[in-house]
């Protein structure tokens, strides 16, 4: 068998590709943008996310209590670019999350250019952001995000 | 990209193994027992069902209307033994789905013998099928429908 399409088969069902954004006071915008690759996995099932790590070689696993479940996470905009982004553009992806991850992949790009650290190519990173995982849950509406960015 | 390994994958995250039992007047135990591998996807997720029943040629897609999704389904305990197990004997899974999918071969062997049809093996069957898919809802508790099989 062959592990990496594995791994796209299995993100297909479980992983997450986000962008989460935050108020920080250090940035000029003073919206913070996160990209994340995630996959979720109750207790019993905590194996396959170490096989995963160990085959990106980089992002962490941590446990969240509240729904005892392990999350194997890679958020460093490096290795999303070196390691998970190439990695999805060779083993593809084939339900709905292959949009989302098109998504990913151009505000990782903006992000890989220090693009989010202006206003108004981060305002285009919200509206983008805001089209991902339309199942998902934000902190805070796009509007109200976007009055928060600093121009 | 190896399209086997994806869909063993795909199927750690969103597939199920299951044995699921119904009364059945025309058999001598009153109790049948039918085996099934399925993978349900969102509507807008219908092609990777498309693309995965097309890899193994055989089973079937319908659509439940309660929840808006589409299952790929195999039910033929002859497909199952000589087309689905084979794959994942082949291609293996790693999570937790894994164990299922072990007590899963050992109840289509014994089916593909016949034993499910003598109430001594029906019931060993029976005890096998009630250890898989954990958080899975029944329409009977074990004892009661073991109650019901005839002897």
């Amino acid at each position: 068998m062959e592990f990496a399409s594995y791994i796209s088969g299995f993100t297909d069902g479980e992983g997450t590709f986000s962008v989460s954004f935050s108020q920080c006071l250090r940035l000029k915008t003073r919206i913070e943008a996160r990209p994340s690759f995630s996959i979720s996995q109750h207790k019993r099932s905590k194996e396959i996310l170490l096989k995963i790590k160990k085959h990106f070689g980089v992002g962490r696993i941590r446990f969240c209590k509240r729904d005892q479940n392990y999350k194997y996470e890679v958020r460093s905009i490096n290795d999303l670019t070196k390691i998970i982004i190439p990695h999805f553009q060779k083993y593809p992806l084939f339900t709905q999350k292959k949009k989302d991850f098109e998504i990913f992949v151009d505000i990782c790009k903006m992000m890989s250019k220090s693009l989010h650290l202006e206003a108004s190519h981060l305002t285009e990173i919200i509206e983008k952001a805001y089209l991902m995982n339309e199942s998902g849950k934000r902190k805070y509406s796009k509007q109200k995000l976007l009055s928060l960015v600093i121009r």
